[in-house]
């Protein structure tokens, strides 16, 4: 065995069906906050405000956005400051938490997550924050959330399309994660294990709770791993043509990961996820200036725009 | 699978051959600290001097005890609030990391553990303080070390008899672990078969580095899990009859555990870990008081006092 240096990150995480409803008081209660910010999409509020009707919620934030666009931020910091919150609770995916994050920086209150779909920032001390077209990210212990009530109750009625992309995106994190430290990639090897059995149960509303069992150990083991090629590449081609976050990695993931992980083309196409970048709104012209930028990344760019089965 | 509620802890490992010597100094300086106080045994000061010669250590306290006596934590404290420290530094193993904890329970500096044998206390939020032979045991984050180095080197020349005895305290580590949340089971149940593999090997001095890894992956479940009831009897037996801490466990692992793992016992013999608690000092009179006051554990304690095999 190599040496190797692990830095991970503590929390309380509840897990299970009906624990939104029947956990989250509790769990916030014993952070003893007493002003909450409640972050969520527009879609979900209805679902927030009745999960979170007996805490001390000041205000809503609801103008979340992908990829935190600054003003958002900002946005979000302002009601934050000016309500005097000590707590941050997102209800909802990636969106949510990430503009949750962007405000405990600055303001270094605890965040409670109670995510409803794969995107895994749950688990981790990635921030981002996108100022004039450019996201930036960085890590900080401060954003890692404090409490994060998992319930598998919440993702019924995802969208198959939402369930395959974000189920995708939660394979990236646990295949990463297997190129890690030795118990990273154990539990990264448990996570790629349950996502390939879990999705497609997922997507036929059979069973929601093993695709987010899995996408939680994904999300736990890519905290720890942070990101590698692939997800460079991901983020790269998000910011730069405007590909949505999810879908992309759903796309690459059988290409950047082939041979490391047998089946995943198979399981994308089996649980309907985007198997092309062309399908998932990127035209010629960007794939030319894509692969002119990225020469590493070139053939499998041109592959993956045709969605052309990986060697 | 059913609901789980999981709390853990975050830090900084370094784990690898040599890593005392090449990673300490850097992950000290790090945690941006300017006065260290250095914790160890009288036999590991000579050691630890070495270890820590290019930092900033105050002083050296080697008055460290098992189970960590109430007047040993407070002249551990005296020292560190004198000298003005802003961590305690701990090399060697369960005595010398608790002796730091019950100081940072006061203090609230950060720990940086260089653990020297299996006994796991640097993964864990777990305190112990003795006070007019009563233990007293507690939970805090405060005393979970920010960074442990963990240096197969440095248990190179641990005796057999410690190595067995520590390794089978390691073992019930992982043994109740997997009894816990499902995550926690899985590194539980990874930490048992490197040990499983890893203690002879140990014992014999061919490879010293699997037995370590397997007690950090059995201590960082521990963390997680909390005890169970085979460590409650074991604190008991330590306790009130005097026994030393590790072999106590050596002795009613297999006891405990039979069932849920095979070949304990055989492990035992096989690298010489202690089989009987009359072996390690216990005597008739204690067995009958001890049974009395423990009757659901009587018939247990009867045959691991005689060192039957068990059923």
């Amino acid at each position: 065995m190599d040496g190797f240096t692990r830095e991970s990150f503590g929390g309380r995480v509840v897990f299970g069906p009906g624990a939104a409803r029947t956990a989250l008081a509790d769990g916030v209660g014993a952070l003893r906050v007493s002003k909450v910010l409640l972050l969520t999409t527009k879609r979900a509020e209805p679902l927030a405000r009745e999960l979170t009707a007996a805490l001390p919620v000041a205000e809503v934030f609801t103008d979340v956005r992908e990829h935190v666009p600054a003003e958002v931020a900002c946005a979000a910091l302002g009601v934050a400051t000016r309500e005097h919150v000590d707590c941050l609770l997102s209800v909802g995916g990636g969106s949510s938490v990430g503009t949750a994050k962007a405000v405990a920086l600055s303001m270094r209150v605890p965040i409670v997550a109670v995510p409803t779909t794969y995107a895994g920032s749950e688990m981790t001390p990635v921030w981002g924050r996108t100022e004039h077209g450019v996201k930036h990210t960085g890590r900080s212990p401060d954003v890692v959330p404090r409490l994060v009530v998992y319930d598998p109750e919440l993702t019924v009625g995802l969208p198959p399309a939402i369930t395959a992309a974000s189920g995708m995106n939660a394979l990236a994190h646990a295949v990463r994660a297997l190129a890690a430290d030795p118990v990273t990639a154990l539990v990264g090897g448990e996570a790629v294990r349950v996502l390939m059995s879990g999705l497609p149960k997922a997507v036929a509303e059979t069973d929601r709770t093993a695709a987010l069992y899995g996408a939680y150990l994904a999300a736990s083991a890519f905290a720890v791993a942070g990101s590698g090629s692939h997800h460079k590449l991901c983020h790269e081609l998000g910011g730069t043509y405007g590909l949505p976050h999810a879908p992309t990695h759903a796309v690459l993931l059988p290409y950047t990961a082939a041979g490391a992980v047998r089946g995943l083309r198979e399981l994308a196409e089996e649980i309907g996820a985007p198997t092309s970048l062309r399908a998932i709104g990127m035209d010629a012209d960007d794939l030319a200036h894509a692969m002119g930028r990225l020469p590493d990344s070139a053939d499998l760019l041109a592959a993956a725009y045709e969605g052309r089965w990986p060697a």
